[in-house]
């Protein structure tokens, strides 16, 4: 935990590293990437990750809610896998989906994630939104498949639909879903910063296994103020197939709230603690 | 989460990787293959693994019911290890498993699993049979172990049997089985793609982990629909060993869906995914 | 689980190790380090990291306590995510949160590690100072979001304080302390022992991980004696937030037992296992 | 999942790994390792090892069965860290003082596993001696810190002994020992075979993950049989200060069924799947 940057680490670090992971920023508008079969093969795995990412979870969570009906059960409130099973779920599919991803699309399954990297210059413009198509139409499918399965079930217990809970004022709302995002896209870049490298012995990568953490994290703290969306396409596919007009009013917060929160996250990485790096890399140089 | 293949280390990748991990398809029928104590040692660890992964399991799932009957305990519904710690047990064990066998026998310890691989021909015809029966024979065992050790709570409690829950129909049962044994079997392939390498430094391999974890998370979502088959061997040891007729009524659902998810993961990754990759490289081999 | 150190090897791992990672010990006053951006930058990195480290925490021990408080939910004992989601959002959150800083600031985000780093000379003592007052504001400031978003709950469910559990004497809360730290301590000076190289392929390095484990296993125990605290920047911030004079008056508890057994944990580290190892490579030099 | 080991591989992997991991077999008694502090320095790792694992461990215990105590919370069932939290403080222990300790004395923490490595001649006899008093010492010591803390609800609450639950007979007790011990110990042997390699890409080696979660399962599967030993040394330090007689009647089941597990999985180790390598390299050398 004590290993600084000395000058020549970071140096050579940043420098092997940018050559092959910081390219120049991604282009907005590439045409050439829509000529390769890579970049449409991207966008069918975005979209069935996002697909089952939606169907596992908010299967979950009706599952869940199913099975601890007061109505139902009167004597078995502890059925089911508790809150504490539906952050494993949103947390547990995160990490293998995005480890199953990783090599094909970068592994996003959240539009909020592809914003902050489009911010950061990392994918195009038309990557980005490709991206975020094809995981809003993946999530409205995963939902759709759960209700198909058990319709009476799932508009019973909410369809899974982010609102806000009572007692909470949409700014608190509001500010959950930011900071939440915040944690999410902080540690993306954090786990893809192409200064990691294998060779760092004291914190090598395994980027989706703390990237699932911090979903199940934010999971545990706002599930009971927002359900927890720091991911509009999951909000999205549940609205759309659940399709309550309470939820639509609200449904703004789980756009804007991850957004601004992707923005701030690719913010601290980019001026912070990136560009700290290249000053420091700066002063070094001059002083030797 | 944003490293795209660029041609050269892709091709690089995929060369020295094709080499060493992608052979020519395995032969349908290598009678070599007969003739190594390897191939023997490798169907006696699937045998094993397969009981210990039934042994554990079913105990748990009878030990959690035994615990929470509100016959034998009305003031404590809430002992035991929950509905949570059940479908850990699941996934830590395939996690464990498929660590220890990976190196002896490719660590599959699911017909379903043998099943995906063969159909993209990781594995010769004698092998997966040989598997399947193997992994059906320690999954008879593994549960005959725990019916032997508390006959009266096993028959009491269903004998972790996997059945159709009331309110589903069968279709939906069958469609619960196929898709969680895709995520499970995409999670396998993405896995152990050659084309990922120690090297690659921003999402290394740690295969068992993610499989684990897929297991976990679809046990998390279908536990309430079938009980969560997405493996024949394990349906079919605990239908032996519980052998109630209603049980064998429902059993072919547990062999149709695990085996059409483990075929519909093997073609997403095999024509979807790879072979877009080939088509990739050979877009990138032309124009260079 | 074997590998004994045999003297070449461990003259190696040392050896090339102890130029790269075991400089010589820290400067106490380094004026150099205050000309440098980094150091900066490292701050901030920790005061963000305590910062969401108590929002999210505090965040999940409030939401837990409404859910299941008994006048509001008198039938639903169960909901929520339960004493072991705390304790995993504990521990979850100091996993990612050392995995994101370690390579910025070294990933304390407790005044306690930095207090075990110093006594081992892998710190300056101003870069010790400005760490604890940078992790202080920032669990302050983390309390403090909580608070404003939801002030009565908040107020109502404790605000996430430490204090001593009916029954338990000051000494045992002390000592409960002293202990947790010592553990946390300890994995800490394990995971980032430079004899530990990424070519140790029997247990390599994947710190955050088990760092997080130990806060995880240390909330599981002592939760009951004094809502584990462990970390006198968190037993801070949700002290001034919170405001009691019952709070303050244990406080002391908070910061004396980490101390102790951080220090406790760096003389073990230090002088038992580290000093032993250089008695080890004394006498082997001598002898051949 | 499909990585068999062509022969020329696995020899070069096995010729180099033998050199190093695969000395001659441990000497029975070596008079030489008396003489090195790196000895003692391993006895003091796995005492307090074994300590810290007692202590949290039955604490946790403790503290569990204090909260969701009928008598004084009848209304609150769900208190405390649940079965499954107890499950993983045991399993999570164990990843974490692996970890901390492997590079010490191997990371042993339990004197079946000591037992094990000894049988397959992977230390000495004096080695596994003093390791085993020094596990049995140190969980004496960690039980007796837990009942210096509350020794009230210490003794109420059963003191963490092992015992055979009602129902059961004293064969199955034994068997579930036996089972569990050869989950653990077969995983031990995996994960510490020196035909592992970090290079490796497709199983790479972590050893204390796996080894944890392996505890972890066999607690969920056995803590209502048993209370799950497979560790005498636990089992021993909490009779030790538990101290009732009917304890002490059953014990002998937590000696000899980890012992005979133990040495089940060493022979499975080392006769069926290496020998079969030994064998299978013959067969290939042979024939080229």
């Amino acid at each position: 935990m004590v290993k600084e940057e000395g000058g020549i680490v970071a140096e050579q670090g940043s420098f092997s590293a940018k050559d092959y992971q910081d390219p120049p920023p991604a282009k907005l508008i590439d045409p050439a990437e829509l000529t390769k079969w890579s970049f449409y093969r991207a966008c069918i795995a975005e979209f069935i990750a996002t697909l089952l990412f939606l169907y596992i979870t908010v299967l979950t969570v009706i599952g869940y809610k199913h099975q601890t009906d007061p109505e139902l059960n009167p004597d078995d409130q502890c059925g089911g896998v508790g809150v504490l099973g539906i952050a494993w779920a949103f947390g547990g599919m995160i990490f293998i989906l995005v480890y199953c991803t990783a090599g094909i699309s970068g592994g996003h399954i959240n539009p909020a994630v592809t914003f902050g990297l489009f911010l950061a210059r990392k994918v195009s413009l038309i990557r980005a939104v490709m991206y975020m198509v094809a995981q809003c139409l993946g999530a409205i499918c995963g939902v759709g498949l759960v209700k198909a399965f058990q319709k009476s079930l799932y508009t019973r217990y909410g369809g899974g639909a982010n609102s806000l809970a009572v007692g909470y004022s949409t700014g608190v709302g509001l500010a959950a879903e930011i900071i939440g995002t915040f944690v999410l896209v902080y540690t993306v870049f954090s786990a893809t910063d192409p200064k990691r490298s294998a060779r760092d012995s004291h914190v090598p990568v395994l980027a989706p296994l703390p990237i699932g953490f911090a979903v199940f994290m934010v999971h545990l703290a706002t599930i009971p103020i927002t359900g927890t969306g720091i991911n509009p396409a999951r909000s999205l596919g549940a609205a759309v197939i659940y399709n309550k007009e309470a939820i639509w009013d609200e449904h703004w917060i789980f756009w804007a709230g991850p957004f601004i929160g992707a923005a701030i996250a690719a913010f601290y990485h980019q001026f912070i603690l990136r560009a700290g790096a290249a000053k420091a890399l700066g002063s070094f140089r001059s002083s030797s």
